[in-house]
Order: structure tokens, then C-alpha cells, then sequence
């Protein structure tokens, strides 16, 4: 059976999902991220600034290190990264200097989505998909606000 | 003895220049960094993204991950970064998350640092000072650079 680009694009945002699932079953913001080469899974990681006290603890930064200690350099570009939630300027910043190849990404977020302060801050070889499954990746993270309130 | 800011500047950028000594050292890009609470030094850092393999692991993002494990909360508003270059956009995206209360650098960083995006990448709160100790911050990275070529 021939998988086409979006039903992987769908397959592998289920995953950074599930990750999202994770982090709000631990009181987190429930943003999930998923970085896939090759079309495998290499790393997982999902939000953990509480549990950690660490702002800077985001569900990509984790994946980032845990994708780069796997394949063993620094560098990003055949890779692509699934995350819930658009990317904030310090994931941006951190996706940069790993020139990861494309970010996938399903909700937007209006107010510390990077592109809210510069579409440009991500390497320039690095292609941006959003809006897969962005109404699941909201809900998520709306049913997470609502139940705060 | 009664000290002045300038002095106490100038005593806590000797501490991260020696940090950024300890990365070049290790074949590092010699960046250096310490978080100051209370004009006491509660972390030290330099950047390891070699080491690591890890382009996340730049002086300012370890030592926010340290300073806020220090002192058990997510937030930095009464501390100060003291680093030898200017942050890039990660780590000022990073330092706004802390919401870190003033960031000292010694030297500029006209490629990559983050007043060559976006001078308000910052919480709004968070005061800048540029410029301490910028001949030796800048001397110890051109050393690394010309040992290299």
C-alpha cells in the first residue's frame, strides 16, 4: 500500500499527539513532539517546564537533544519535527542552529508562535508545514486552559 | 569598601570569562556565562554543544536550567545574566520564558546575536547592559577562531 505525504504527515502528528496526551496527564501544558528520520521515529518528548521547573524544558528543545545524541552530530536537516503547538522563538532559535529539514506543526499559536515575531527566524533551508490535524491539537490544549479556569 | 555596580560587573564577567577559558579548553566556542542572585553566583556554565553534540547546550541555556533548579521556581526576575556574548534568538527566547531581571554581555555578536533579529525578543521587564568587559569577551573567541583556520 502506497502511504502518501499526508497520511504520514497524520500518522507521525498522532504520535507528537499521544506525547501531548502525556504531558497534560502530568499537569503540563500538553505540547507533544515527535522528531522522525527516514521515516522512523528517533525521538519523543513532550513539555515539562513544571515538572522540572525549567522554562526552557519545551516538548522540542527535549526532542532536539534527544534527536541529536541518536543520530550522533549536532545537525538536523534530513529530519523532520512534529510538534501540537507553532514553535515559540526559543524552539525557533534551537531548530535553527540544528538546521532541522522541515517542522510540521498543527495548532498556531497568536500569541509566542515564532511567527508572531519574525517568520524568518528559522534556518533558510528549512521547509514549515502547519495546520496538520490543528483542530486535535488545539483541543487539547484548550481543554487543558478550561479545566485551569 | 563600598563596591559599584561597574566593579561587581566587572567581577562576575571575569567569571564568566572564566568559563568561556574552560570551554576553549575542551575545544568548545569559548562562551562563558554565571546567573547572579543576591550578587551571589548561582550558576556557571559554557557552552558544550560540541561536546554534547548538542546545538541546544549554549552557555545561557544550561545556566538557566541550573539558576532555576537553584532556586526551585521557573522564573529568573531577580537575577542577573552575566555572559560573554550577546545571546542568540534561542537563548533570548529562553531568557524571556525566565523572565530573567537583567542580562549583562560583553561581546556583540553581529551574526547571530539576537539584536540582529529582533532587539524585543526579551520580556519586557528585563534590563540590558552591553559591553563589559567587550575587548577581552571578543579576544578569547578571535584566539578560537585564529587557532582554527
Amino acid at each position: 500500500m502506497m502511504t502518501s505525504p499526508d497520511s504520514l504527515h497524520i500518522k507521525f502528528m498522532k504520535e507528537a499527539l499521544a506525547q501531548a496526551d502525556s504531558a497534560a496527564a502530568k499537569g503540563e501544558v500538553p505540547v507533544g513532539a515527535v522528531i522522525v528520520c527516514q521515516n522512523r521515529i528517533i525521538a519523543k518528548a513532550f513539555n515539562l517546564t513544571q515538572t522540572l521547573s525549567d522554562p526552557t524544558a519545551h516538548a522540542e528543545m527535549q526532542a532536539i537533544t534527544s534527536a541529536t545524541h541518536a543520530i550522533g552530530g549536532k545537525y538536523l536537516p534530513d529530519c523532520t519535527l512534529y510538534v501540537t503547538l507553532e514553535p515559540c522563538v526559543m524552539c525557533a532559535g534551537a531548530l535553527n542552529w540544528a538546521q532541522i529539514g522541515t517542522i510540521v506543526y498543527g495548532a498556531s499559536d497568536p500569541k509566542r508562535g515564532f511567527t508572531t515575531v519574525n517568520a524568518n527566524l528559522l534556518h533558510p533551508k528549512t521547509e514549515v508545514i502547519a495546520g496538520i490535524l490543528e483542530p486535535e491539537c488545539a483541543q487539547i490544549l484548550n481543554s487543558f486552559f478550561a479545566k485551569k479556569r
